[in-house]
This record gives C-alpha cells, sequence and structure tokens, in this order.
C-alpha cells in the first residue's frame, strides 16, 4: 500500500510553474500572477523554453537548470509535451507535481495518460491530474487554479476541505464557499487520477489537523478495497460527505467521457457510504448546506427540536419540515410554559413552534431564549429571524449569537430574504452561528448531523 | 355564489389609512409612509382619533367625515376597534377594506372575527384580512405593507401574482423576488380570510390580464367545492404554483394556531391540485424556482433536452437530473454531430452533453448553439455557462440572450457562483432568460413546466 505524502504540495516552500507564460490568456501566465497576487511566501520560478523572465518571476528554460530541489511543479503544456515535462521534474528530484493540461484519458488517449503515470512511478513522485484544477491552500497561498481572481472570490481560512474530481464543480463550490460563515481548509482538485487518487487525498485529510470536514464530488473510484479500508476509519474521525456523479445510465456516460471515470453503480457506492458513516449530498446545495452545520456544530444528544419564529407560515413549514425528517418536535417543558406564560405578550401561544409573532424585538427573543435554553425537553434549536418585520434588526443578531455562545446545544437560524437580510447572515455566521434560507434545507441538514452523530456513538 | 371586484383593492384612486399614526414605530406611521414613498398618485387620507394631520397627509376623526366615496380603507388599530371602524367604513360607503389587525381567530378570539365578517357582509363590502399584510401592486404604487423599506427591497413590476396567507412568508418571498428578472403583478396577503377568501382571489387573479403566473400560499382552504368548480378552470388560462402548508400533524396544528386554518388532509388537497394541473411546490425555493421559468419560456412541444456546458461535472451532474426527472437526453442528429465535428476543437467529445470545455468563449458557444438550434431532435435546452473559467464573460452572456431571442423552444442557463456570476445572471434575466444557480433546481422546473404543457395539451 503507497502511503503518499501530499504536504509538499500543499505547503512548498519553492514552486515552479512549468509553461508560465508572457501571454495573459494562457494557463501559466494566469497561474504564476495568481501566486503572486495571493501573496505566496514561498521560492517561486518559471519554467519556459524561452527562459526570459515573466511578470519579474526568473525564468528556466527547464526545472533541471533550477539547481534545488523544487516542493511543487506545476505542468500547464499542451498534452504531448507533458511527458518530457514530467520526465524533467523526476531527473531534478522535484517533490510533487500537479499537471493541470487536458487531452489525456477524458479524449480517449490512454497511452498517453499511461506513460504519464508509470513516470510519476518510476521517479516516486505523487503526481496529482492530468485534467485537473490543482490545489488552494489558503493557510500557505498555494493556488494553481488558472482562474482569474476577478471572476471568482477565494474563500477564506476554515475547517472545510473539499476533493474534487472535476474543475468546473470545484471552482463553482470555491466560489459560493467565499460567501459562507465556514472557510476553507484545502481544495484538491485531482481530475483523471492518474497516479494520486481520492484514497491518497483522504489519507492526507484524514490525518491533517487543519480538516475539521471533508466534502467531495467524485465520478468514479479507483481502488475499491483501499477505499473501503479507509472509509471504515476516517468517519470515526471527521465527518465526510460525499456528492457521486453518475446516478443515471446518461450520467455515468457522461462521467466516462469527462475524467475517463468508470462510474460504477450508484446505489452501491452510496450503500457502502452509508455503511460507513459518509454523508449523501445529492446536488451541490446539498455540499454547501451540510458543510455550513457540520463545520459550526458539535454532535447533537437527541432529535427534539425547538422552533422560535417571528414569521407564522415559515414556521409552519418548519414544523411540517421536521415531520418529515426524523426529527421531532419538542414538548415544552410544564416549567417553560409556565414562565413563558408570563413574559410573553397574550398574542403569543405557548407552544412549539413558538411564534413570538411579527413585532418580536430583541427582548422577546432574549425572553424566550433564555427560558428555553434551559429546557430539558430540548435538543436542538432552530431559531427563525424574518429580518423583514418591524422588530427584527441587528440588537437581534447579536442577542442569538451570544445565546448560542453560552448553549451546549445545536443551533441554527433560518433567515430567508434579499440585501438587508444578507447583511445579518454574515454577521450570525462570521461568529459561528449556521444561517439557512430555506426550512427545508435547514432540516435536512440538521437531520445529516444527527445520523452522523448516531452513526460515531455506535 | 358571491363575485366579489378586487379592483378598488388593487387600483384604488382614494385610499384612508384608518389608524395612521406620528410615531415612526407603529404600523400605521409605516404604511402611511410607504404609501408616500411609493409614488401613490390617487387621493391619500389619514385617520385617527386625534384628526391632527400627519406627515403633511390630511387627517379626519372618521372616514365618515372625508365625504368623499373611498375606494380603499386600511385599518391598523387594536383588534377590540375594528369592528367600530369597519361599521363607519360601511356606512361611509367605502368599496373596500383591508384589516391587518391581529388578535382575532389566530388566537381563538372567534367572536370578535365572526362580528367583523357580519359587518363586511351587511355592506357587501370586501374586506381582507384580519391578520394579513395586504396588498401590493407596483403598477398602481399601492403598498399597505408595514414593513420599512429599508428592510425588504420591493419587487419591480412583472406578471408574477402572489397569493399568500402568511405575512411572514409573503415579505420575505417579495424580498426573494426583487432579486430576481420576473417582477410582481399582484400580492396579496389574506391571512385569516374572515370575509375575502382564495376562491375570490383566484377569481379574480384568473381574469387580470396583468397576472401570467400565479404563485399561492395557502395553509387552509374555505370552500372546497368552489374552489374546485374553479381550480377546473384556471389553470386552463394560466399556471397556479401552490405551496401548501400542513403536510404533517404538527404542521397542521402549527397552521390552526396561526391562522385559524384547518389544513386538513395535506394528500387529499395535494391529489385534487395535481388532477386540475396545479404546479405543487414544496418548499419556498420551489416558488421561486418555478415562478422564474413559468413567466419566460413558452410551453415546450417535448422531452428531449440538450446540454451545452462549459463544465464538464456541472454537465454530468445535470445528466443525472435529467435522468431522475422524466425528461430525457436528447440524442443529437447526424447533421449536427457532422457540422459539430467541423467547427469544435479536438478536446470537445461531439456528444450530448455537449462539453464545450474550460476554455470555451462566445464563438464556441455561438458555433455550438447555431447548430443545435436547428436540431429537430431536440426540444429544451439547457446552457451551463459557469463564469468563473477563463473565456466566459459578458459576451458568452450576450450570445445567450441572442441565441434565445431567435429560439421557438424553451431554453435556461445554469449559472453557479457569487458576484461575478450574479452580475452576469441579472443580464441575462432582464432579457428573459431563467437563470438557476443549481442544476436540480434548474431540471425540476423544467420538468414541472412540461407537466403543466401536458396538461393544458389534454
Amino acid at each position: 500500500m503507497k502511503n503518499i505524502n501530499l504536504r509538499p504540495m500543499l505547503k512548498p516552500e519553492s514552486v515552479a510553474i512549468i509553461g508560465a507564460s508572457r501571454d495573459p490568456d494562457k494557463v501559466g501566465h494566469v497561474i504564476l500572477q495568481n501566486y503572486i497576487n495571493a501573496g505566496y511566501s514561498g521560492k517561486l520560478y518559471a519554467v519556459n523554453r524561452s527562459g526570459e523572465d515573466i511578470i519579474g518571476v526568473k525564468c528556466y528554460k527547464s526545472i533541471i537548470d533550477i539547481k534545488e530541489r523544487i516542493d511543487l511543479a506545476v505542468i500547464a503544456i499542451p498534452a504531448q509535451f507533458v511527458p518530457e515535462a514530467l520526465e524533467e521534474c523526476g531527473k531534478a528530484g522535484t517533490r510533487t507535481v500537479i499537471v493541470v493540461s487536458g487531452g489525456f484519458s477524458e479524449i480517449g488517449n490512454d497511452a498517453l495518460q499511461d506513460e504519464l503515470a508509470g513516470i510519476a512511478e518510476k521517479y516516486n513522485m505523487p503526481t496529482l491530474g492530468p485534467n485537473c484544477l490543482g490545489v488552494m491552500d489558503p493557510r500557505s497561498r498555494v493556488d494553481t487554479l488558472f482562474l482569474p481572481n476577478y471572476k471568482f472570490s477565494r474563500p477564506s481560512v476554515g475547517g472545510v476541505s473539499f476533493v474534487c474530481q472535476s474543475g468546473a464543480v470545484g471552482s463553482t463550490v470555491l466560489d459560493l464557499i467565499s460567501g459562507e460563515g465556514f472557510g476553507l481548509s484545502k481544495f484538491i482538485s485531482y481530475g483523471n487520477a492518474a497516479n494520486v487518487d481520492e484514497v491518497d487525498i483522504l489519507r492526507y485529510l484524514m490525518e491533517d489537523p487543519e480538516t475539521k470536514v471533508i466534502l467531495m464530488y467524485i465520478e468514479g473510484i479507483k481502488r475499491g478495497k483501499e477505499f473501503i479500508e479507509l472509509a471504515k476509519r476516517i468517519t470515526k474521525i471527521k465527518p465526510v460527505i460525499v456528492l457521486k456523479a453518475g446516478r443515471t445510465a446518461a450520467g455515468q456516460a457522461a462521467a466516462r467521457s469527462h475524467t475517463a471515470a468508470l462510474a460504477g453503480s450508484y446505489e452501491a457506492h452510496v450503500a457502502v457510504f452509508r455503511q460507513f458513516g459518509f454523508t449523501i449530498a445529492e446536488d451541490i446545495s446539498d455540499l454547501m448546506h451540510f458543510a455550513k452545520i457540520f463545520s459550526s456544530e458539535s454532535l447533537p444528544k437527541g432529535n427534539r427540536t425547538a422552533i422560535i419564529t417571528n414569521g407564522g407560515g415559515t414556521g409552519v413549514l418548519t414544523t411540517d419540515a421536521i415531520g418529515l425528517s426524523g426529527l421531532q418536535m419538542a414538548t415544552l417543558s410544564a416549567k417553560s410554559s409556565a414562565e413563558l406564560k408570563k413574559v410573553m405578550p397574550p398574542l403569543v401561544n405557548i407552544r412549539n413552534p413558538l411564534d413570538l409573532a411579527g413585532d418580536a424585538e430583541e427582548k422577546r427573543y432574549g425572553d424566550a431564549l433564555s427560558i428555553l435554553g434551559a429546557d430539558e425537553n430540548i435538543d436542538l434549536f432552530i431559531v427563525i429571524a424574518l429580518f423583514q418585520t418591524p422588530g427584527a434588526d441587528s440588537r437581534v443578531a447579536a442577542k442569538l449569537i451570544s445565546f448560542k455562545q453560552s448553549l451546549d446545544k445545536p443551533m441554527i437560524v433560518i433567515s430567508i430574504g434579499a440585501d438587508y437580510t444578507k447583511m445579518h447572515k454574515i454577521m450570525m455566521e462570521s461568529s459561528g452561528l449556521p444561517v439557512y434560507d430555506s426550512p427545508t434545507a435547514a432540516v435536512r441538514s440538521l437531520a445529516e448531523l444527527l445520523k452522523y452523530a448516531k452513526y460515531r456513538k455506535q
């Protein structure tokens, strides 16, 4: 069993961009420019056949000429030239390589890909790709993505790592993560998986202390037996949320032409995932919704849920979602009910969901939460704060944040709306309080967290 | 069968705010202020017991003192004073009334609500509410929502009308609509439905030429038989998308305490809805997703779908969604395939989904679309444009818009991401091209459009 060390790829002290170019439309230019923009502090070299310096970066004709052992070489040149460049990396003792170039098995060029895999193996040189976006690590400021900065927002530092076979899914999800309160630990796009595959990557992330939650988008698994061995261990340590493509025959055929993946039976894959406590995402939105709650919440002890709301209809819809999800509506204790009766205005029915009414402000939220926070019949809190109403403002958001800080049970917020609402979402999420814009998404996420908690307890 | 004319409520030439107040925290103040801000051009009167003018608006002690027949009176005073004010409206010959005040059947005050209903009936005076947000019509600039402008964004003029029993669901959905390319025709929040109910409102909107699509959030239906009579006719004229609360026993109980609705069996309701061609939304996001496609697309003639993408993985996920939805992947004609082969670079596999690759720009999209636009094997187009990639920019968005303008088949776009992507979403949607941020949502919406098209063909 090979055990691959990806540290030089993610925390390199020296990087060489092979195919660095002066032409701003070329991938090799964008990658070099992005390294400079990201403030990467290690040694940076350009390699191309001309040997002329590029954007102020020292350039060599071959990686061999650098006369220094390079931690990471990024190859961005046409497919037919890749084997030669990779061979030179091997001769130069390069520690790790990323091949972003496409034009291999995904278009039937198996021989070229096999050649590439052979060279990587010969030199025992972990090689990511080909046909991939490479890696991003906001802590080390490594960023091999050939995507212009103005077109997509890089996520901030956090605990979620994202392993993604597809570049497109990878870049869109990263762009979405940039708008969320949770941040990124590592992004690894591995494309055709000629050498480094999902097993190698997961094994590395399992041990990585910076990674709290792993997200995955996969089209196919190469080494089933080793994957299962790993799957048994990994979810005992941290949650893994997986989106598996190829649910349908047409989707499997499309995956084959995308990353040459043998997608295999979706049901068989999902059965294995479930058996080993993976969380199954059904689409990209699920990845985002689940990452949000898994990265900020401790594991729940039970499923009895309280809903506190300033919107009646939204409370009803959330109650429906609870009933459909396997969670349970909590029965408020007699003590809570009596205390609420004392402090709530007569318009408020004392029940669960607790509808604080459209004029609820900071104080009413605070009163309700401090009473229910002590209620032993409640395991989970869903607080609906609709900021369109006259009473809801930043003081309500601040109250929810401070309540959460003294609470040792999971709590999520539902806030639905445009700009004014989004401002409060950012405020709450940057304090570790997950905010959802749909009752269904909120409750499904809570239900998945609970499912994982049960698996861990086994 | 009563046939209620809601025109004076939605297009009033004169409005009186009963309970208008100088105190900016009072509902009666916010409503008056919002009328002024909205630029309402009819006659505006304030009514309160003091009789002193408010924010420059002439004030009367009673609506009777105005000595003019008022089209719409908005009542925003404590529940116990509502019957007297409503009686005065009746005596003054007021054409329509909205009671925004709460404190009736939703908290068990059935007697007070019956009194209100009796007065409305006695004077044959259509009365909306109580316990509601009232109405909004961006064309007439009528806006009775007691929600401050800075807290939520009012939608622009469009063809979607939204009938909503809940104020909270109503205001959040309006806020969300403000960020979408489609606009609002009418918003009607009817709360406890003491007098005007969903049958009256739907009957009005069925005939309303400004309304192309009807969205509904309902907790319970009061007049089942009349609703069914109407349901048979309405979907033959325009689509109705309905979100029904009370799917679970707990949700039904919550609805009872919210708008005193007898939610009844969800399954029974949904069975009736489906029988008569209603489109069923399962949550608030569905309302938005379905409204988007129903308001901008003509009805499809078949289900054979082509996917054109610049992101392979996103193409695979969309293909999966097609397979799970009842739609069908189109088989490209031999002619299309041959023509594509000629113009596409060798990296592009000629198949469906057609992956144009991550460097696809305006020209490649244009070439692919002009060939596939003429393909008789295709009924529906899904174009994935991921704007994070080097080649995708405003020229690609403009190309999609101009292609759509010459196409007589439904076409939707999937673009996923943060700010740069949202800018292009606005650009495309304001030209009538629906844009989705999730393959699942996009395909489900297309499938619902197809289902409705089939119903209409019967």
